[in-house]
């Protein structure tokens, strides 16, 4: 008999669920998504999230068991009441998803105990339990995409917080930037270094284009602003994950999301900047590598809740 | 019969050593100190901290247990090893110092068990037994002096990192801010905030004076140039914990040192940077106080070492 976790990523662009094996292996007919955009409605975005669960449990095979649902949502969450406020996605503010996916799942799988977390502490147990951090203790997983976020696994410990919300590095602010970040700080790396920041970075410089794919083949094409850019938004990142490392001592950075592909040189630009803190030898110490998740990575990290759930504090 | 832990607190000025009961209370006739300047050679330094090691253990009551000795040393530290390396100690780079005060202390007392780790996070251990944290699962320590420095409980656990080296709050950096720091970063918010950086921007700007002491008094008597550089500390300060919290989701800050104490004024200053980050509660709720310890903090946080070694993890 199999043991399956229902995992349910909800994000800014997209909601997605599938079915997820003891071994990390999303099965590929149970994968579904939908929309959901920042302008939806709430009861938009709650259909959408029936929707995919629904479509999911659907294929449960008539052997399997399933162990539980994990749900990863962007944040903020509020992780002991299980309700969220995506920043971009305004019309949930506190909304009770935990509860609301509860509500769904039990209707097809009854008693079904149901864990949410952010989508960034996903990441991280999805990189350490199957992907680029296997076999490290301290390890950070982040996203370069539309923002920037990640999550943290601490003396083999995924760390949460009191709040749900530990893991935003995208709002670690970096030295010698002043851009202002949404979240009201200033030299955020989120407001720096993200694929539409970077973007409008070379805008501003005079590139013409818009989309991170259209300054993935400027770089390519040696374009020097398209090459300025992608260099200052690496820095950026290395600098705030030099800062993340002097505070919790990680050993082993993943980088994953969209953006992180602009161009493979992003990862020495990340880890040259690293390496100015040399008299720092346990900050200049840290691996950063490519995340070795699939596409599928944000489901593989929901569901670690449910099949790693021993490295979870309860709330 | 009373259980006691040797303590033992290296720094960059001096070395101190006490006995510590198991109530977080320093035996006043146990403690001793010694210079440590940063000009001293390894032998001064070994002949300094064998000193107040042998003093301290002259003190040992005849009916007390002596459950181990806790050494806190300023950092970089090589926890694994035992050894440090700390900035300001040029001598002393990988100098193996857990196990030379193993040394000195089993020739009194054979057998004794001595755990090495960064003097940061035995201020934090502090703070979390006896101090302003008790309560809380998820505190920073914070010391603002001569440098910047501090650790980390998360999920009630004490953060070491694997090095050892976690909880170095003082090389976070800051937006805005483009001092060098000397680990090599850049707007590093002790190349900013500390008492003698924040003496020297004062002076800088033509304050005339040259210590903490001083600029705390033209605070005082209402100098607008000591104003301008204490609030420009607090905001670096203010800036750097909002990043910490941002990756860490840490309940309490509790800072000490003696910058720390320039004016009360100072926190406000540091809580108005914080509260700029309105769009994130989970960050803006983290609650900045004061050290709730006496001068003796460093020392019942070594002493925390072997009375509160559950918090620990093995290296």
């Amino acid at each position: 008999m199999t043991s399956l976790a229902l995992a349910v990523d909800f994000g800014g662009t997209k909601v997605e669920a599938g079915l997820v094996d003891a071994q990390g292996n999303v099965l590929p007919e149970s994968r579904f998504r939908r929309p959901s955009g920042g302008g939806s409605t709430s009861e938009q975005l709650q259909a959408a999230v029936a929707g995919v669960v629904r479509d999911a449990l659907s294929t449960l095979p008539d052997d399997a068991t399933l162990l539980g649902a994990g749900v990863g949502s962007a944040g903020p969450i509020e992780v002991v009441g299980g309700t969220v406020s995506p920043l971009n996605v305004p019309a949930w503010r506190g909304f009770p998803l935990r509860d609301f996916v509860t509500q769904v799942v039990r209707e097809i799988v009854p008693g079904t105990p149901v864990v949410l977390r952010m989508d960034g502490l996903c990441i991280a147990l999805a990189e350490h339990w199957v992907g680029a951090g296997r076999g490290y203790d301290n390890v950070m997983g982040m996203i370069v995409s539309t923002g920037i976020g990640g999550g943290l696994i601490v003396q083999g410990m995924a760390v949460q917080g009191p709040t749900g919300n530990a893991g935003h590095i995208g709002h670690i602010e970096v030295g010698c930037f002043d851009d202002p970040c949404k979240c009201g700080g200033i030299g955020c790396v989120e407001a720096i270094a993200s694929g539409p920041k970077t973007v409008d970075w070379a805008v501003g410089q005079g590139w013409v284009g818009s989309t991170g794919e259209e300054l993935a083949a400027a770089y390519a094409a040696g374009d020097p602003i398209a090459h300025a850019a992608v260099a200052r938004s690496g820095r950026a990142i290395g600098q705030a994950i030099a800062s993340a490392v002097s505070l919790a001592d990680i050993e082993l950075v993943a980088i994953g999301g969209g953006f992180s592909r602009v161009t493979p040189d992003l990862f020495d630009m990340i880890r040259s900047a690293i390496a100015e803190r040399a008299a720092f030898g346990f900050v200049t110490k840290v691996k950063v590598v490519p995340s070795a998740l699939s596409d599928a990575g944000p489901l593989i990290g929901a569901a670690a809740l449910v099949h790693r759930g021993e490295l979870l504090t309860e709330v």
